[in-house]
């Protein structure tokens, strides 16, 4: 645990954004209720004599009406005392309250303070404390899922069990240095290869997950490729006018992001766009066409856009410029376009038949972009890896555990085997802020809002 | 009252804007607890057991953990049961709380329903409703000194306790229309002409505070008039780049209307841009001219910049133009400025010396432009009229109650002074929404936001 970060301090901060009828503003700290029964004038008792979990209705002297909640450490947010006052959402009033328990002895809470707090205090543990944060930014099912499921320790539950066994182990390796002279084993070798090759395939279970939960967080990358006549943007507006991501709905959410996330059920798509492929002879527009699409290396799906009046020299033309670049995990889609103009268009086998203009075949496109990730993602339970931070640190712990495997099979020194043991428990314990160094949570906790 | 309104269903709506770290959803009406009790598990007892004013944490299931605060009928804002449930801040977890809230038998509020209700169940009348509505958009100290003063009733309170006397009066002169025949006085007229004296000069004062209150709510209108070249723009960013309005601090106010308000002591100035003057012979351009200087009528500051370096013929043009369009009461400041260009200026009588560039004098200004506002604001105790609906109301009262006055000096019939009476009190109780019509209370609260 860090020891540079002080928490005898009391802190303040509104925990809702302006707008809205109601404010929040937060208090935690040991003067936390000294402060709140100088600003607020409680009509029954005080804060200082109010029971945890209890509710009061107080007046703001010339200020506001309000109401305070109570939560006494450690039963509270951040394991300290803490009170949370409801105000009238006023931008006047959630400044001048916060100015009022500053002059009564808080301080602002600087951006993440509540939830550090409640880290320090080991309410949560640092992947949770992440999870937080995921989880406010959540604007999908599947990626508000991920984000619970964490929070939840759905995936850190096997780990830390695991850890914890194995760094009974390292401790019984440990101790064989000590009496390294006398040549003992403490620790069980057959025990130990078990736990860590348990350990081992969770490590790679979950690192292999990161790219699918990745995607589920952040949206499933999916490129649309044509020509440039085969009515690309058409497509792309019947798709997303059709449906809106659920935060469109809420005020103050960016447009700019969410016009490009396409919702099926529940899971969110980024659709991207590409250059409109032209069939041309010239190099130099071929190259540069070309470089266009190399963000199709990262795309999970790719909808390849067939016009279908235009000739199938054409066609060739994109796949050939397009074929190279997919990813060999990626889902491709190929659909004819226009069909509206065709007189009864004879199906080619793997083709979908579409009009972005009318939109016929929008669903069986938009079933085919999605296909079963739902019920991935159902499957996993959300216990995917979402966090690129905790992959990184489950990759390094695999590597350790791997040698450390393979040390033990090839009968190799305790002193050696204990290392690696010792780097992979690190590694691990870095997931969940065990072992983590002051500067790593300073930069986690700086990424969250002010009140959090 | 109205008898349109519904108030058998339950109702739910956020009571936070997107944004920020916790959001609340609010719940209100006969199925409150229910609905609480079937999308949140409680850790101890349930909804439907709590007392009023406790707090409960609570898992919303696959959701979120959340904190849900109970308020029993009628000790709530609406005067029903409610509860407050309190989430993480997510766009998806907000909507889904709702979908779910009203999969459980509650409906999306409407806009403004919640303080609707509290304002049908007689927790609030309708000026204090209005009032909510003002203290939420209030940017200023002083705008909000307004709104908590009408909240708190600061000056209903007398004007209701005169038209409760009033209202006696009038039903002994409505009883002696009953025995017009036996030619009874029931009502004192001595009594009768006090109390209607007294609530005139009440109904006056009121009305003519609107003027000076409307200007504390929407900021006081300040003009800057000045020659072309007078550095007018320079003067506008000097003013506005020192003291900013708090709300610019506060993320999602809207820049377009902070950055034409200065704040000074807690009062907010409107300052309005003119087109420069320029000294002119033609016509044509000198009536484009003076027709931009027609917002001057509703100025209460008028601020003339004089170009210190200009010739005194261009002074004597801005005085010939902007004169005759200054309102009576408008407060007039003279400013020489660009004094910095100047070899020590001999200073002029009643004249300003400023210069927008170096900032010399710019707090002198603000000091003119204040003048005593803060202290009348003070001096006011908040008890002015600040909404439109509410001066008419008052003077359209008085207008009755002069004639009723009038009638009882000259010694006109019952039946005449008792129309009189009767109109002047359904004015008054229009203020409170004690008579007012289904509809003038709808187009009231359709301006609220949801989920208050």
């Amino acid at each position: 645990m860090n020891v540079i970060y002080r928490i005898d301090d009391t802190i303040c901060a509104p925990a809702t954004s302006s707008g809205g009828a109601i404010s929040i503003v937060r208090v935690s700290g040991p003067d936390c209720f000294r402060a709140v029964d100088k600003v607020v004038g409680m009509r029954r008792g005080d804060a200082a004599g109010a029971a945890g979990f209890s509710l009061h209705f107080g007046v703001v002297e010339g200020l506001d009406e309000v109401l305070v909640s109570i939560f006494r450490a450690p039963h509270s947010y951040t394991g300290e005392d803490m009170a949370e006052i409801s105000c009238h959402a006023s931008p006047y009033v959630v400044a001048e309250l916060v100015r009022r328990l500053c002059d009564a002895g808080c301080r602002p809470a600087e951006a993440g303070e509540f939830t550090r707090r409640a880290f320090t205090a080991g309410k949560l543990d640092l992947s949770q404390a992440e999870a937080v944060a995921d989880l406010i930014a959540a604007d999908s099912m599947a990626a508000h899922k991920l984000a619970f499921s964490q929070l939840r320790g759905a995936y850190s539950h096997k780990l830390r069990q695991l850890r914890g066994q194995l760094t009974e182990l390292a401790a019984l390796l440990e101790l064989e240095l000590d009496f390294s002279e006398e040549d003992l084993e403490f620790a069980n070798r057959d025990k130990l290869a078990g736990l860590s090759a348990d350990a081992l395939a969770e490590c790679r279970r979950l690192s292999d997950s990161f790219r699918l939960g990745n995607a589920f967080k952040k949206g499933i990358p999916v490129a649309i490729v044509g020509a440039v006549n085969s009515g690309k943007s058409t497509l792309l507006n019947a798709l997303l006018g059709e449906e809106r991501a659920i935060v469109s709905d809420v005020p103050g959410t960016t447009r700019d992001t969410v016009e490009e996330l396409l919702s099926i059920n529940g899971v969110s798509y980024r659709l991207i766009d590409t250059a409109g492929i032209r069939e041309t002879q010239e190099s130099v527009e071929r190259m540069g066409i070309e470089r266009s699409f190399d963000k199709l290396d990262g795309a999970s799906v790719v909808v390849i856009m067939l016009d279908g009046t235009a000739p199938q020299a054409e066609w060739e033309e994109i796949e050939r410029v397009v074929g190279p670049r997919i990813g060999p995990e990626a889902r491709v889609i190929r659909a004819r376009n226009k069909t509206d103009l065709l007189d009864s268009p004879s199906p080619l086998p793997g083709v979908l038949d579409i009009s972005a203009l009318t939109g016929a075949g929008m669903d069986a496109l938009k079933n085919a972009i999605s296909a079963d990730d739902a019920e991935r993602l159902t499957e996993s339970d959300g216990a995917l890896v979402s966090n690129a931070r905790h992959c990184k640190a489950l990759e390094n712990a695999a590597s350790c555990l791997e040698r450390f495997s393979d040390g033990l099979s090839k009968g190799l020194g305790t002193e050696l085997l204990a290392e690696d043991l010792r780097e992979a428990l690190s590694e691990l314990g870095d997931i969940f802020g065990e072992v983590t160094h002051f500067e790593i949570t300073d930069v986690i906790f700086k990424r969250f809002c002010i009140g959090k």
